[in-house]
């Protein structure tokens, strides 16, 4: 049985726009009525055709849905949550795709009182922004993770799990502090790395952003990658996960200047054991399904 | 005309086996010797027939080059360069493939007096190590550095890189203290800083190996490819180029710092001026032909 069959989708970027192509796929049946706040948005998932409806206000956009997914940035959500409560159908799940939680589910609950809300994060994603950026495969293999409030309507949350299982996501349920925390060391202090060293590359007063260019193959063009993500989806994930992100900060800044300290004596033992220590994860993440086994991430090099 | 017929590849590593499987796809006539210290090493090199023929000795491998190609660590360059001394043939060229220039041409010479010397520094990679990791298209597309020393013989450089050219790199010549600083940033840097990250990923208390594996899709996982390159390479590398690795730290520590105290006022205009600036530079890398064009680095999503 269908977990839901009419599900509203807010905000048409990479990762509303992945959901509306996922569940075309797998749940033909559904009903999918979108909504974007920028209007050109909204004319290029029409003329893509990603849901049978597209929106002009986010209103109207909920009034049919059993399932509403709000995937606009975490600093948004507030303000969508009020958009929307007035013609919010009683019956209706709540879900978001926030990459913070605590503070998403706070919104959310102060501006729907009464609602079913089941946030949701699926890790998944590329660097590209925008409703053409998302694909039906996205989620496939990824993770999801619920966190729902204590006290939560334990059918909703089954209904969103299977929802999110049908699109090809794997589930894992926990509380939003403790997401918030994973979260930052997986993904949200990584972003803060890069942006912060392709910052650093640029601003070199001898070396020309020619030469960065040109050797970038030597490590930096990884980095670049995810230096290229959304800055206002990134800006609020740093905003709303401020404690999490900036205790993961200052232990990643204490283990930099041990490194730093080894490097300056001379210290080869400590840097050794170190590198032959962090080889054995990537091995685990490739075993576990969640990277390419292929060397170098499956680059054409031909 | 070719520029070398009989090559000498000392250490037969990913770098070392993908010149050979280069030059014998690119240049089928020139005679290949490889020497490498792990007899295990040299064991599948034979098997694999990388070479022509594999030595039991530097010394040995050496006697009939007219070029001699060092794909050592570079802590393990002076070494080996004392270890072909005797044998070297007086109108060899003497190259390596580093990842730092000023410290392995200063123990090249202090090692060859009298030789003629060009260092090179293939900017090209993988995560992976060892004779069987190596392909024939790693270096095409990719900059091969060359750093000659003050008053080197102009037609050994122009023969070092028209072989270079002919394995598919592109040329650049620089000093051998612009390239340590220029890579220190686009390679060196990164790697230290995926080191680290990693480092401080797996000792996490509250958050488990399990999780930061499963969730690492969110970004963490790209730096894990990086922090699963060799072991010894990497120490010898922020050994060798210390001063330039350790100021390239401090630029960066710094901009962490401005960072972390955006965060810490809620500055978003300040992060996101940052993030939409750091975009840039991944779209020139990919005009250049330096990295994908795929989003995700073309990553299966299938």
């Amino acid at each position: 049985m269908l977990p839901f069959s009419r599900v509203t989708i807010i905000g048409l970027g990479l990762i509303g726009s992945s959901i509306a192509r996922a569940a075309r796929r797998q749940m033909p049946t559904v009903r999918l009525t979108g909504h974007d706040a920028d209007a050109e948005v909204r004319a290029t998932a029409t003329a893509l055709g990603l849901c049978d409806d597209v929106s002009d206000t986010p209103g109207a956009a909920v009034t049919h849905a059993d399932l509403v997914i709000l995937c606009v940035p975490v600093g948004a959500m507030d303000q969508v949550a009020r958009a929307i409560a007035e013609d919010l159908p009683a019956e209706a799940v709540v879900s978001d795709v926030g990459s913070s939680k605590a503070g998403v589910l706070a919104a959310l609950q102060a501006a729907l009182p009464g609602a079913t809300i089941v946030p949701a994060h699926p890790v998944a994603g590329t660097e590209r922004s925008g409703p053409e950026a998302g694909f039906a495969s996205l989620f496939r293999g990824r993770w999801c993770i619920l966190t729902p409030p204590d006290g939560a309507d334990g059918a909703a949350v089954q209904r969103v799990a299977e929802f999110w299982r049908r699109l090809g996501a794997q589930i894992e349920t926990m509380a939003p502090d403790h997401h918030d925390r994973v979260l930052a060391i997986t993904s949200h202090l990584p972003h803060l790395i890069a942006y912060t060293i392709v910052g650093t590359a640029s601003d070199m007063e001898e070396i020309t952003r020619s030469e960065v260019i040109k050797y970038s193959a030597g490590g930096f063009r990884d980095f670049t990658r995810i230096a290229a993500s959304d800055p206002t989806m990134w800006r609020d994930v740093f905003l709303s996960n401020k404690d999490a992100v900036l205790d993961m900060l200052q232990r990643f800044s204490e283990d930099l200047s041990a490194l730093q300290r080894a490097i300056r004596w001379g210290k080869g033992d400590e840097l050794h054991d170190l590198f032959t220590r962090t080889r054995a994860i990537r091995r685990s993440i490739v075993e576990q399904g969640q990277d390419d086994p292929a060397p170098d991430f499956g680059r054409s090099h031909e």
